[in-house]
């Protein structure tokens, strides 16, 4: 049995992939709230450390995360969601934050 | 142009995903150096923080991390490595490490 285990500050890293694309969405922290709001509502939830609340996503953009499947690692420090987007995850616009691509370095 | 923010423990968080069957297999933790050793040789390397040392993922075990692209975040505090995975990525032996679901609570 794996439970969730939280950092010094009562966080966990959680990554939001599309269930259908399998593209990676984003990654935030969750906390116990965060964990235990997902669960009951379906709804992604997560910490937000700018702000210091809690924050259901899409609140104020209507884009949503609509949980399929919730999964957690094999040291209990990272959960990984299974959703359905209601529309674009990243505040850009885009449909995933990870638009950008690094560059390899060569010697 | 996006560049890697750390936070103030100089690390930020990185997720590697199958480039082929797109599975999310883990998630650990990179600092500069880590970023700078996976663009440079192509090998996955993250950041230990049990053992406080750099860690090219795979050196003891043999399943290493084929890095084919990187990707970062929109705020720049979260790596995308797209990875062709040598042998289970988990350390239980396990293909992913995501491999335990957790159920939703009904009120």
């Amino acid at each position: 049995m794996i439970v969730p285990k939280f950092d010094p500050h009562g966080l966990l890293t959680a990554i939001a992939q599309d269930n259908a694309t399998h593209q990676v969405l984003m990654v935030a922290m969750m906390n116990a709230e965060a964990v235990e709001r997902t669960q009951l509502t379906g709804q992604a939830h997560f910490w937000s450390r700018s702000r210091q609340q809690l924050w259901l996503k899409g609140e104020t953009s209507g884009n949503y995360l609509d949980v399929k499947e919730i999964r957690i690692d094999c040291d209990g420090d990272a959960i990984l969601l299974l959703v359905t987007p209601r529309g674009p995850a990243c505040h850009t616009g885009e449909i995933t934050c990870f638009f950008t691509q690094m560059e390899f370095k060569h010697d």
